[in-house]
């Protein structure tokens, strides 16, 4: 049966978006979120504001969780919140925050004993693609749940990675984009950095490299923000704080060496460190000292 | 006046793509190597082979460099072969020879001292482009000499990059895409080696990378290597061995750090002292311990 009504918990960027797609797709849906001028915005388009998730659980059948990370989602679940509880029987829990692949594992099993179904389902692409329901979803989880939710993701993801039945296994995928994506973010700085210092041309050096065996995704999305000196930030140095360090405290815990996955969480460390950690990721180049960066217009 | 002799020093894959790109584009071709059996075969699909730089040099307007590195461009054109000597007036040098940028640079001086010109042309786009003339060139050297090789860059490249007049600012921009390359190979890897020891499925894994943020060039290029498990070299180990250490020893030289081209320059150190030098550079994979990688079926 598909599921027709949804909350979804955390409207941050991507919250936002998701929320707004599951409106235009017609789904009964409803919000919360501590911040309380975001939920009556999302009222005024349509949506059923809720003053936490405890209030807003008895009202769903799918839950989607957007918040920053594991902590956020176990306050909500089983702390103050406490929706898991308030949850009706057979409904379904959508994990989209980044947590680690055992955070996930587990949670499957502490839900399944509450009657209530995990899908393990990290999200890619950024507020751009949420706000179009345009998302990669990476999923795991049991496929009875997949078929309850086909017309749910469909109103918001472009693509459906389907990767198993066990919780935790999109969380895997999930943490190895991260890896990357963070890894490839710092790398796109150390690059234009090294390229100023040598005295190329900012302009003409991230279109050469875009067309060229250097690119990389994040390297293409985010040196503009270098290029036109704007950190306002899509996606902040902390999140690869957070992010690289999931990744990190996974790895040790399986004695698995990662080298430029530590060297990078360093490079953001050391940008948070210095006051940049509110700023866009993009900011980890001002780690690099004595070059001229360019100036916002 | 548009060069129509040209000369093409080091039949390495690079090489012998840009000499049969010129035979196809209608160039006498002039053409010499370290290894006689590849310049009888250019023989026969209708170059002029020569038995070094010295006895070519002579009989050609334009000469491209396409061997290993800075040394070998030393040897050719002031050592034994001593070509630069041997090369009519105001002919063309072109270095396509990834270098440093401070040796381009230099050698523009010594060139003009003896009457010849230089063009700074590093290349990129791999052995697949430069059979089929379609390379990207990042070239910076004197307009008039750029002029005289339109035709001659038409032939080998699809697009020209005219990066200044200076030499030495061509080699900048390859030196920032071989640093981004270098680490993006390792990074692949290091990700790769992740997903396999949590348990990914790698060719899933490899699928929803390339579809995601963590995407790169070098990701979707070389990871279908892994996959196959074929090392067979296209591009090795060894030379990311030379060109992060090119990267480095220029940052050093400008006391200015490179923590990521650092760290992944040691992962390739690490497979070459490890016995996989001569492997294609995927083969980084291989110095991470306890992981099944996939088999050459």
């Amino acid at each position: 049966m598909q599921v027709q009504r949804v909350g979804v918990v955390g409207l941050g960027s991507m919250g936002l978006g998701v929320a707004r797609s599951l409106l235009r797709g017609g789904f009964e849906t409803h919000v919360c979120d501590v911040r309380p001028e975001i939920v009556r915005q999302l009222e005024t388009e349509g949506a059923k504001g809720h003053a936490d998730a405890k209030a807003l659980a008895p009202q769903v059948e799918a839950l989607i969780l957007l918040v920053v990370n594991a902590e956020q989602v176990e306050t909500v679940l089983f702390g103050e919140a406490s929706a898991a509880a308030a949850l009706p029987k057979n409904s379904i829990v959508i994990l989209s925050t980044t947590v680690s692949p055992a955070f996930a594992e587990a949670l499957g099993t502490r839900l399944s004993v509450l009657g209530l179904r995990l899908i393990d389902a990290p999200v890619s692409g950024g507020a751009a693609k949420a706000a179009t329901g345009e998302m990669s979803v990476m999923g795991a989880g049991p496929d009875d749940a997949f078929a309850d939710c086909a017309g749910l993701f469909d109103a918001i993801a472009a693509k459906l990675y389907r990767l198993g039945e066990r919780p935790g296994q999109g969380s895997t995928v999930k943490m190895v984009n991260q890896l990357l994506a963070g890894v490839h973010i710092a790398a796109a700085a150390e690059a234009m950095a090294l390229g100023i210092r040598a005295g190329a041309d900012p302009e003409t050096l991230y279109e050469v490299i875009c067309a060229s065996a250097g690119g990389s995704w994040m390297f293409q999305n985010r040196v503009p923000h270098i290029l036109k000196g704007d950190y306002t930030p899509l996606s902040a140095v902390n999140i690869f704080v957070k992010d690289l360090g999931i990744v990190l405290d996974y790895a040790k815990k399986s004695v698995f060496p990662l080298p430029l996955s530590a060297t990078a969480h360093q490079m953001f460390l050391q940008a948070a460190a210095d006051g940049h950690g509110g700023e866009d990721d993009a900011a980890v180049i001002k780690i690099f000292p004595g070059i001229d960066l360019p100036k916002e217009s």
